[in-house]
């Protein structure tokens, strides 16, 4: 079984439900898809619970799932992935939030959560931040800007936890909240009584600082505090290079993603053009898939672009897309070995464009290489999904099921 | 997706098994069902394990775990919902039992477990029993008659378990049993001394108790002690109002299962002629469903005709009542807007006719409403659903996926 190579793609919201306007259709169902109806037809076809019947997954909770790690027991909140995806490398005792720059008045009520959405200006103001000393027990930290409004806050000690609630009031008009500790350890105390800290600092030296006061002049909000939300720490696991003994790359755009990925142990792929967004480089993306399949057992490959369509509701466009990504698809089925390559597609959630949001819908799978079970589902579709071969699985299970046919999965007992 | 609502149809013990002398059929298979056909063409459709594959649920079990809580967690013993049941309310610290009026000798040989099946006499012995004086650690308690021999302890104390063993010995012409604490903690000790001394009591205020006198001189067996059995406590979990932000209203006639749903935070709702038997007033509990939804995001909706049919083994009585239901069912869908409402129809457990009793094999079921995937199944049986398009889930699953149609369960992750 040496040389066997699995790709998996994962279009990121393609699931969805029959829509009465588009004749009871789904946008997988009413778009041509020639290369996933044949990758269907002769593989494992079923649908999947990514956490569990009924349960809607975020980003992280559902990508940590389908790399094989039940999110009950690995997920650890969302600062952490965030912060590896701005490409920081977490220490196990580092506790990490999502931040925001936002626009407070002298009261502490918050006038934009975005600081008028501000962009590269931030990055000065990032570097004021980082000069601010907490002098609390010794805990230290580090300050990132990533995109646009957005930023991660890293604090180092060792004894920090991710048991404290938001400062991000989530909400205009609204006072910022104070951090609580949400259990009762010396360390939530701890890293509440820091957060708190660090919030009312970014507000010193930010509320003067000349970028704002220039910003002022302008008429745009101020970035004038930090607000700090959904603290997260390093899941503790073993990585998937150790777990199958294989070497992963993942070529994904979306930072949040390839923060997963980092964290899980891919290696990760830039691919110029791949913007995580409607129009990014599909083809870029199947020429990347094919060059890292030379070199790596495992290759994920993600595409946002239906996700995207989704959450504007925009069933014709979520078609399109699909349609683009199954071009993707017979790009790199033309260029790699299909008689040593397994291919499993799936989407991380189902984003129905009637509701615009992700929900807990079983998604349509697909596994299909050199020696599984042929199903006979001609069309890859949610329906059909649920009349293929292998239903029904849950998130983790899809991975697993590729590394058997890999030959990467040890014996469970002897 | 506001406005949308749910009826959740429980007919209890409704799964079956194939019964050669009706050509291999089930009672659903054989029973004339267009409505709940109708609604299984167009929805989700499955079976499920109530609790795991090949564990027959007790009626207490079944209905929390299609509440949503799972068993295994949630479970606390049955005296908890048996005091619910009888409508008292129970403390976090108390500890109920099930009890039975009996009939022992002056040796404590139970001569009939239940006295005769006494009934109302009862009242006036309850009376008698609720003047005892425990003075046992100011333990203090409240004895309920329910129906018929049936009764309910509720021990009140700060230090109590529920770890102690039965005193009822479930046969007649064995000695009645001492509760053993089944721990080592000083709780169990208290409360298996409490439930002696109880008991021993029972036996004094009743042996000579004039109702008993008079029983006696008619020839009926007395009820001159209290055998207590099926410990249990309140089970400390998030009601279904909170965990969904939904009103939720319940129409059961049958006390254990009105404890249930009361305990998961719904409001009962009485339905004159709703007996619980085979000849309760469905058509009265399709108007009370249909008013229910008016007011309620989710209305459950308990029919225990066919587990009482089946108790009896009578596949034509049971075919007929599943029939009787099916109306239910019509009478309601012509009343509400299918549009906006998701139906959920199942069984708590299968109860077949051959074997008269609560069995573990899986249930069908079906979901169904304005956004769910069509199975195609144009007829709604046991055989069917396991080729659905929703195979396979455990109990708790079909309440989440309906309340992610409905748009009420929180994403999981970001």
């Amino acid at each position: 079984m040496s040389g066997l190579k699995g790709l998996f793609i994962i279009c990121d919201g393609m699931g969805d439900r029959p829509v009465e306007a588009y004749q009871g259709r789904t946008p997988l169902e009413a778009a041509n898809t020639p290369t996933m109806d044949w990758l269907a037809e002769k593989g494992l076809v079923g649908f999947m619970d990514v956490v569990a019947p009924g349960i809607p997954p975020g980003s992280d909770v559902a990508h940590l799932s389908l790399f094989g790690y039940d999110p009950c027991t690995y997920y650890t909140g969302r600062g952490g992935f965030e912060a590896a995806g701005a490409g920081f490398d977490l220490k196990p005792t580092d506790v990490a939030f999502r931040c925001n720059f936002s626009t407070v008045d002298p009261h502490m009520v918050v006038l934009d959560r975005r600081a008028g959405r501000i962009g590269a200006e931030a990055e000065g103001l990032a570097e004021a931040i980082n000069s601010i000393k907490l002098n609390i027990s010794g805990v230290t930290f580090d300050f990132i800007h990533t995109v646009e409004h957005r930023g991660v806050l890293i604090l180092h000690g060792k004894k920090l936890t991710r048991a404290v609630s938001d400062v991000d009031p989530h909400k205009t008009g609204a006072r910022i909240l104070e951090a609580n500790p949400l259990d009762k350890t010396p360390a939530a105390r701890l890293t509440a009584k820091v957060l708190n800290a660090f919030t009312a600092k970014t507000y010193r030296v930010l509320k003067d600082h000349p970028i704002n006061k220039e910003r002022e002049k302008q008429g745009t909000p101020p970035a004038n505090i930090i607000l700090a939300r959904g603290p997260g720490t390093l899941p503790q696991l073993v990585p998937l290079p150790q777990k199958f003994k294989v070497a992963v790359s993942a070529i994904a755009a979306v930072a949040l993603v390839r923060g997963i990925c980092k964290i899980v142990g891919m290696n990760l792929i830039d691919v110029p053009g791949a913007t995580g967004g409607i129009n990014t480089d599909l083809n870029a993306k199947a020429k990347a898939a094919v060059k890292a399949l030379e070199t790596n057992d495992l290759v994920i490959l993600h595409v946002k672009a239906p996700d995207v369509a989704s959450h504007d509701g925009d069933f014709e466009l979520k078609t399109s897309v699909i349609e683009r990504i199954d071009v993707m698809i017979e790009t790199i089925c033309d260029r790699v070995d299909v008689r040593s390559t397994y291919i499993a597609l799936t989407a991380d959630h189902t984003t129905p464009v009637s509701v615009k949001d992700h929900m807990g819908d079983a998604v349509p799978f697909l596994l299909s290489g050199p020696e599984t079970l042929p199903s006979g589902v001609t069309k890859f579709c949610e329906k059909n999904a649920r009349h293929g071969n292998a239903v029904a699985i849950r998130g983790p299970d899809l991975l697993h099921l590729m590394m058997n046919y890999m030959g990467k999965v040890s014996k469970f007992g002897f």
